[in-house]
């Protein structure tokens, strides 16, 4: 049995310590937290501890709060020689406090505290200092999850950057999508089976053979007509560059 | 009953071909396309007729072509005073000759051949000059559809322009999003529950809500980080202006 504590209370941590209780052959340690409140619909809030004074012997501390935060709290940890890992992309292992053993645990998955996820589908992205620790990331890792990659800090960053591609500015184009049918009285349901043809379109074909629409097929009579109907200068300048980094990438 | 016939043999053409064979109180009377042999799957080409002069009555006609074809199609055909439609999300319906009735009939997807698509759930967005036949587009589109739309041509118009956004453009992050993979040795797969975790969100948040990252946070130093990392001046060009645009929606 391999013994967990998570410590913070964000939606990777909230999502990963209901992972945690469901998984065979993990024990969720202990939960530190310093606002344990925002725990409360997934464990009892007298169960969380508050301090680091009261952390426990286990075998993986999983640091599990904002980037800018990890530093900090990896430092304040009374102990040492024991395995500690972030859960972050953008943030390299060496980060943490070098008085511990270090690692990355980086679930590459947009979390929202409103979702319930399937933790099995969830890539885990896993780095460790040293072999044997790789091992103990991989042990947990596979008892979560399904998919598990090796990924070093360098790898992860760029795993972070597209993410933002794949997921933040996909999702902007959803947003710029549902204002212009707003502005029509069009209600944004009208465009829900599109957003999932096209993203699940992607399970079988590349995104390159994917893309359809006036700006691979240089169709520049319907791309001006929309030009045109665009006021906003915002949406006139997204349509415009995308437009052309679309006929950057497919020629 | 209702007989229709459709006149084309694209992606549109095809699936709604196989969409109108499996409805109820709808027949095919007729397919016709210049180039039968690009139906040869779903059709033996010998029921095609290649010839508007062996175009036979029918209650509604589609010309299911592309775009800038619709206007010639639609005046090559021999015959006055029936109704006849297009699909097109960019084109008005007065595109089409006058000597019929006219109409649209706009499904509001993205087609390729070589997927299938449950033709349930396409939104059908339809438009006719006259109330009699847009019951009679109502009464076919209510065959092949649960969703349809009475949608004019200036919403058409709109609604083909965020269409590009929430698909076009959101397929292209995909593309952006597994070069970036790519120049790691990663594999697109890892991507791809992020991918449908995106989609999927907005099936219940507005994408409004479902924003994350490091844009709408204005977590200035991953944006830095994230930029001084791409190397290449097209993806650092649609970083900077998509986050400008999330922060210029969001605040």
């Amino acid at each position: 049995m391999l013994n967990v504590t998570v410590i913070g209370s964000g939606n990777v941590a909230s999502h990963l310590i209901k992972a945690i209780t469901f998984a065979r052959g993990i024990i969720l340690k202990q939960v530190m937290s310093r606002r344990p409140e925002s725990l409360k619909d997934i464990l009892n809030i007298s169960d969380i501890v508050t301090s680091v004074a009261d952390l426990k012997d286990a075998d993986i501390y999983i640091i599990a709060v904002s980037d800018n935060a990890i530093e900090e709290v990896s430092a304040l940890l009374p102990f040492t020689g024991r395995l500690v890992v972030h859960t972050s992309g953008a943030t390299p292992m060496q980060i943490l406090n070098r008085k511990n053993r270090r690692g990355v645990f980086y679930p590459l998955q947009t979390f929202s505290k409103l979702r319930n996820i399937d933790f099995l589908q969830v890539p885990l992205c896993l780095e460790a200092e040293n072999a044997e620790d790789y091992v103990l990331l991989q042990q947990l890792a596979g008892a979560l999850s399904h998919t598990i990659h090796n990924v070093t800090s360098q790898q992860r960053k760029s795993l972070h950057v597209a993410a933002v591609f794949a997921c933040n500015f996909a999702n902007h184009m959803y947003t710029l999508g549902s204002m212009i049918c707003n502005d029509e009285n069009l209600p944004f349901d009208i465009l829900k089976p599109l957003i999932q043809e096209t993203a699940a379109k992607v399970k079988e074909l590349t995104p390159v053979q994917a893309q359809t629409g006036p700006g691979v097929r240089h169709d520049d009579k319907t791309i001006s007509s929309h030009l045109y109907y665009l006021e906003d200068d915002n949406l006139k300048a997204v349509y415009k560059l995308l437009t052309q980094s679309i006929q950057h990438i497919h020629g």
